[in-house]
């Protein structure tokens, strides 16, 4: 691919305001001419590549500034273009008015993304690694870096083209079906078929189920703290967010809208999303706020349903918690707990969860196991906190807790990323996690294709017909990485599997 | 003077925030040991000074982010140190982690303005220049920008230094003077004494007699909006900043607090106060904001004084203005003149006008004439307006307006560039204007110890007691570019003027 810009663009790369420099960044044909017209220093076209040089801007002949220019020549540069990186103090009035001058000599303000669009074109970087770019910079934890960064990198990319260099062997067998069609060697190449067909098959389809996962990581996870009225959820969400976001008061059904907020915990961020207490209301704009819970629960990666312990516990549970979503149980207002009655609400509470054998127990050993050793090291401490407040649960997953003591906050805090790591999968760093919408649509395409295939051989179809799934599954996966997207490159790989033959 | 420090010091030098890159400044003797220690890519110790190359910052071996590092080696850099400016990708997480990086790797997090103040350590600015540097970063507007870049070129320091120089003449001539003592040289001798103290003195004085109007142009020049109650003070500060920033309504006494807001007209930024309209009031609040009306007036330097021209005129102006402050007057309501009573408002204003022949019409003119050839080009269509409202009135600074149609309201904004040009003198880019409030004191300073020497000179003192007063002279202005600073070099330039000689 080669350059097909003749337009010399800029635009300021650092983050907007005031500070101690800003980069304006040009790329184009014309950026050394453009730049060296603004320019009292070496001449631009004396600099070698990857050099850094220290001038002045001028601005109509007066000094704008003082700068460092340094020069990427094409195609070594993030565009591949000839690229000059123009540092200056970085005051809104010199990052305006050297914009202005540039525009003034010949540039072109450049569009949002459009540099990396010509790193794209020129190839730098794939669709993959382009959009990743955008990713990396979003990025607002550990695990969401890491997977935008392992996507620019190119792992990504490179798994992709595994998988798309698979697809071209199953083409090429299927090709060889065709030409020996007559020669009943047909068997032992279907098999073949089969068995690369399913494995490119199991792969996209774990990828594209990978994506819900990796959303959460990457907009932060989705916790929703549901609840009966006055258990204490809108002071959760203050003590974790350690800010006075939702008003508390000691009215039933003080929270209405949904609120939520951001909070980082370890590698994750995570939007814990406060939701008005469930109750039967006939208030109208209370109901509406329930509703609402219930479907910010049914969006919700982690669900923290918190119950007054300091009250008699319901005899159900007050809300259906999916068998997928991971639920912790909070016992909030332990500091109300008087030890003489504490004895007493826990045979309520043991009823209560006996009450319930088929949605929560079930839950909550599933995701108890999974999590109970790294639980182990945390034990001492916290068996012992059980043990007085209820002798009788060993469920880690069930915490004691008080709003007011912060009692068992470090434990959610732990709790939380333990299953946030259980979401992204074991810490293989090689192990793909889908973190975009549009990937995510065209893995689930080429999942479905990819079953067509295994359908249609099964069904024992023709190659001509096989062939057009195959087309499909390819179209979809180096739409991802964007390395063919016109039908007319499809159309001369798959020439030979014309339907008229 | 050499490098002294011995730690390594890091910092994101871009502004805070979200961007496509941001660039992280190491500076130190350490500084290449330890972005070497987590970067993968050409070897550190590789690079020549003034290159820049592509490459991966690491996280405990994992890639952190891709990144061109750009060297500079000591003393071929801002602060004279070995400099690392690493450009990485924009994001708030990559820019923590890699500060976290650096100071696990041996950096320290710089102080403010920490870079700056090694490079003045290091000799590569003096201090009137590094003071610069943050008023560049901080400036507005162009003539704000202006100033200060020519501060952090040198022009400034250089004129200092050249009064420094002359000041080192005197006292040379000082010294001659006391080693031919008994000869009787003395008289030609004081006679050229008088002549370079009177110039060093005069050039001081104007120095810092320019700090009032510097400071203004750096900060936003004052412009303090006065008149009546509902004359339209309001209306016009919101119709000027093209905002709803104060409340408007035909109430007497709507606003209370003085408020106030930035404008950038042309080359500048006003800051435009909106002030409690002038009447006498039986309500406290509103006595308090009276009181502040005034006193934004007094620091005001330039004043809008508005009148509701569709009432009848006062018959003295409402409040009392400096001759030293340029006024502007604003016919409001012009709007709701109808042609068959504009006749005798006109009368009544004259009348006015007339009736405070000390005070208005005197600035008035005086302003009035220094302006009136840049307002010629606006004339035909002024006059056309000004001869149908007020056919007996020339004098351009008062202005036909309406909050409501927007007559005036150009007329306004390029009178109130005119004045801001008075102020900043005149367009020769040589003049040296003061915006720093620590160099005005010294400047301050050096003006009355100058005044001193040449009352010495005129009481015919000995050259013993003159040479104090040449002492803070000097001291007062190498104290800005921070040259000489210390007692100790001070003691050595007058050790043969000790007063026990």
């Amino acid at each position: 691919m080669s350059t097909s810009f003749s337009d010399t663009i800029c635009a300021i790369s650092t983050p907007a305001g005031v500070g101690g420099i800003a980069v304006i960044r040009v790329s184009g044909p014309g950026a050394p001419e453009i730049v060296n017209r603004i320019w009292k220093g070496k001449p631009v076209t004396d600099m070698l590549s990857h050099t850094a040089h220290l001038g002045e801007i001028l601005d109509n002949g007066a000094l704008l500034d003082q700068a460092v220019v340094t020069i990427f020549r094409a195609p070594k540069s993030f565009t591949g273009e000839d690229v000059m990186e123009i540092a200056v103090h970085g005051s809104k009035y010199v990052q305006r008015r050297l914009l202005q001058l540039l525009v003034d000599n010949g540039c072109r303000l450049a569009e949002a993304g459009e540099f990396t669009r010509r790193a794209f074109a020129n190839g730098k970087m794939d669709l993959a690694q382009a959009e990743a770019v955008a990713d990396v910079i979003a990025s607002n934890s550990k695990a969401a870096h890491q997977l935008a960064a392992q996507q620019m990198k190119g792992t990504y990319s490179a798994r992709l083209n595994q998988l798309h260099d698979k697809l071209l062997e199953l083409a090429s067998l299927l090709e060889l079906e065709l030409d020996f069609s007559e020669e009943d060697v047909e068997f032992a190449s279907r098999k073949q078929l089969r068995s690369i067909a399913c494995e490119v098959h199991d792969e996209v389809t774990r990828m594209y189920k990978s994506f819900s996962a990796g959303a959460a990581i990457k907009e932060g996870i989705p916790v929703a703290i549901v609840g009966p009225t006055n258990a204490g959820k809108s002071s959760l969400l203050n003590l974790l967010l350690g800010e006075d976001r939702a008003i508390v008061s000691d009215i039933h059904g003080t929270t209405r809208d949904t609120i939520d907020g951001l909070l980082n915990i370890g590698d994750y961020q995570f939007r814990i999303i406060d939701t008005a207490g469930l109750r039967d209301t006939s208030d109208p704009i209370e109901a509406i706020g329930i509703d609402r819970s219930r479907r910010a629960l049914d969006h919700a990666a982690i669900a923290i349903l918190i119950l007054d312990a300091s009250q008699p516990l319901p005899a159900t549970l007050p809300v259906s918690i999916s068998d997928d979503t991971p639920l912790i149980l909070l016992l909030n207002k332990t500091d109300l707990l008087d030890e003489s009655i504490a004895e007493s609400r826990q045979t309520t509470l043991s009823a209560t969860l006996n009450s319930l054998p088929t949605e929560i127990p079930s839950t909550l050993n599933s995701v108890a196991t999974s999590i109970s050793e790294r639980l182990d090291a945390l034990s001492t401490k916290f068996a012992d906190l059980l043990k007085h407040c209820h002798p009788r649960l060993i469920d880690p997953r069930i915490i004691p807790f008080s709003v007011k003591t912060n009692l068992g906050l470090n434990t959610l805090q732990t709790t939380l990323v333990d299953i946030a790591d259980t979401l992204r999968g074991n810490a293989d760093e090689d192990t793909i996690i889908v973190t975009n919408l549009r990937h995510a649509e065209n893995l689930k395409a080429a999942s479905a294709a990819t079953q067509a295939i295994l359908d249609g051989l099964d069904a024992n179809l023709p190659g001509d017909l096989i062939a057009q799934d195959l087309r499909a599954t390819i179209h979809h996966l180096s739409a991802i990485t964007g390395t063919i997207t016109t039908p007319a490159i499809l159309s001369t790989i798959f020439s030979r599997f014309c339907i008229g033959k």
